[in-house]
Order: C-alpha cells, then sequence, then structure tokens
C-alpha cells in the first residue's frame, strides 16, 4: 500500500532533528503520517522519568490504534530522530478516504489489529507466565544454532520486560544456572538444556 | 449504535448454555455479533491449563480487534455463558457496510481503539511499575472511602494480574504492613497511609 499517494489530501510538516511532534497527552486531530525521516517515541511517567519506547520508520501511520478512541490523545511523546517529512491529514477527511478506497480502509484496520495483537501477546504472556518460563522462553528465542546468546539489554531493562523487580531476576538466573540449564558469564549465555524441548520447566 | 439493524446481512445462529462458539486458534472467517446472551471467554495454555477471562454482553462485536489481522485466529475459546443468539456476517459482507455507513465505520474503529487503549494501559502498567507500587496502586483504587477493602480476587489471581510469582506479591503484603501503609486480616484491609496522595512510594 502506497501511502504517498494520499499527499494531496493533507499537508506535509518538516520536523528537524530533536523537535517534538507531539507531546503526550496532546489530543490526536490529524491522521499523521510520516513520510521520510525517523521518529521516536518516548513515555514520561508521573515523576517525570523518560522512557524510550520505540521508533517509527516511514511509511507509516502514527499512533493509528488511538486515532480513533473515544478520547484520542498520543500516549507518548513524539520526537523526530532526525529531520523528517509527515502528513497530516484531517481525521474526516481521511474517514471520507476510507470509505472510497477499500485497499486503504483494509490497510488502516490491519495496521491496527496487527498492534493490537502484538500488545495483547505481550500482555497475556506476561499475565500467564512465571518469571522463570518467561526468562527461559526469552533465552531460547534469542539463542544462534549452538545455543549461545548475548543478552541484547541490560538486566534492568530485562526486568521492565518482564514486569518484575531486578533481584527477582537475578534470583531466577542463579536458580537456572545452579540447576543446569543455562551458563552464563556477565551477559554472555549458553542455553545447556531446552525445557522447551521435551517439557515445560 | 443499533447494530441490530445489520441483520439482514447475515444469518442468525442460536447456541446453548456451555456450547462452544468459537475454539481457540480457529481462523475468524465471519464478524459475529452477540445479539442475545452471554458468552465467556477462555484462555488454554500450552499444558491445557483454562483461564477464564472475560464475559461478553450484547450487544457487541466479538474479537473486533482481531478479525482484520493479517492472520485472523480468535485468541482464546469463545462459549456460551447462557442460551446464546449470534448474528455471522461474512467479512466481505462486513467491509462493504463499513463503507457505506459512515456511522457503522466509526463505531467500529472506536470499539477496537478502545479495546486497544486498555490493554495498551494494562501492558504499560504492567511494565513500568514496580511490583510495590502496582500493588500499592490496586489498593487506593479499590478502597472505600473509609480506606478499607476486601480482596476482590485471590493471591493467585492477583500475582497473575501484577505478572509476578505468589510468594513475591506476599512479600510485599508483609513489607507494606511492617512499614505501616496497610493493616491486613486476611482478605480485608485497611489503608493507613496513601502514598499518592502526597509522595510516591
Amino acid at each position: 500500500m502506497d501511502l504517498k499517494k494520499l499527499l494531496p489530501c493533507g499537508k506535509v510538516i518538516v520536523f528537524r532533528k530533536g523537535e517534538i511532534v507531539k507531546h503526550q497527552d496532546d489530543p490526536i486531530e490529524d491522521v499523521l503520517i510520516l513520510l521520510e525521516g525517523t521518529l521516536k517515541t518516548e513515555h514520561v511517567s508521573e515523576n517525570g522519568k523518560t522512557l524510550e519506547i520505540d521508533e517509527i520508520k516511514p511509511v507509516q501511520i502514527i499512533a493509528s490504534g488511538f486515532i480513533f478512541s473515544s478520547e484520542p490523545r498520543f500516549p507518548v511523546n513524539v520526537v523526530a530522530g532526525e529531520n523528517s517529512k509527515i502528513l497530516s491529514i484531517p481525521k474526516e477527511v481521511f474517514l471520507d478516504l476510507l470509505m472510497k478506497d477499500r485497499e486503504l480502509l483494509l490497510f488502516f484496520l490491519k495496521d491496527v489489529s496487527e498492534h493490537f495483537r502484538v500488545v495483547s501477546e505481550k500482555l497475556f504472556f506476561l499475565t500467564t507466565k512465571t518469571l522463570r518460563e518467561k526468562l527461559m522462553n526469552f533465552l531460547v528465542r534469542h539463542m544462534n544454532e549452538k545455543r549461545e546468546l548475548t543478552l541484547p539489554v541490560t538486566l534492568e531493562e530485562l526486568s521492565r520486560l518482564f514486569g518484575c523487580a531486578r533481584p527477582a531476576l537475578s534470583r531466577v538466573f542463579q536458580e537456572l544456572e545452579r540447576e543446569g540449564y543455562i551458563e552464563k558469564h556477565g551477559r554472555r549465555i549458553k542455553v545447556l538444556k531446552n525445557p522447551f524441548e521435551h517439557d515445560r520447566i
């Protein structure tokens, strides 16, 4: 789907690297489509701490899943990671386009649904698996054919991903090592037994 | 929005209490709308354990957020909680309707987006707050004007909700009691200090 064909329906806005495109909680009044450049999203928590969330690459609709919610607001800060061009289309005009263009309608529904599926699966994973299962699952998914991996994130980030405290995660690492599932040297890990191949852990 | 006006566009299927409407992982071929009755959704995990997730009341589109994803499948078992009537509309026909009926299009987009917002917020909550913050937040949201509550779920369910192990949750309860934030007698809890009123915990 070439979203660039929508160019005549809106106006193009240019942002320089580092400029804030939208602040967290800004109302979503228009449909924004990143045409060129890179955007970064970051979440600001109640105590003012900023956490980098994601990168948006062109050509993509920004925050597609939130645009038509009942009180649509940007869930994060959107910042230009480099000089970027964004197409801004008023929501009403975009609705007209959806009703006229079946391909666009399907593209948009699929875009929103795919985001929904990813978020739902993550939520499910977090709420149904034990920390031990989450960690083992993560290691097995990231190991190479020699069953080795270098942790791609810090323990701090990993514990956030798993929704647990860092000491709890360290304890599980030690448990898995003691029970002969893994061998760990700093961030380098070798999986000795893969519990998902035969039995569950 | 009265979804019953879509009656002429599909066929009505009747399910008796206890009948399975869809199995988890069944492909989503039609748009299903619950007209009468109640549906229950349950998740079956890899080891065969079944977990009740939610209840669907009429009139509502079933699994709206998944219908137009790239490989659309039901994320859960859908079971009739009582005798129920479901309207089944082929996806292509539903797309035609969306393109003709602006009100329906807006309703559907809003429905999907609201689900997305709820799931995203839960995910955010789980991955950014510490267990201590999650628990305190939960207690404050559920207490009455006397700052008292009876836990509406078991510790087991609560730890699942928070994505942690049960012993970890018990430890945090003890911590909060020791530090004078709460008083706990079985499932009855009194909040003595609300850390969100002034400072963060």
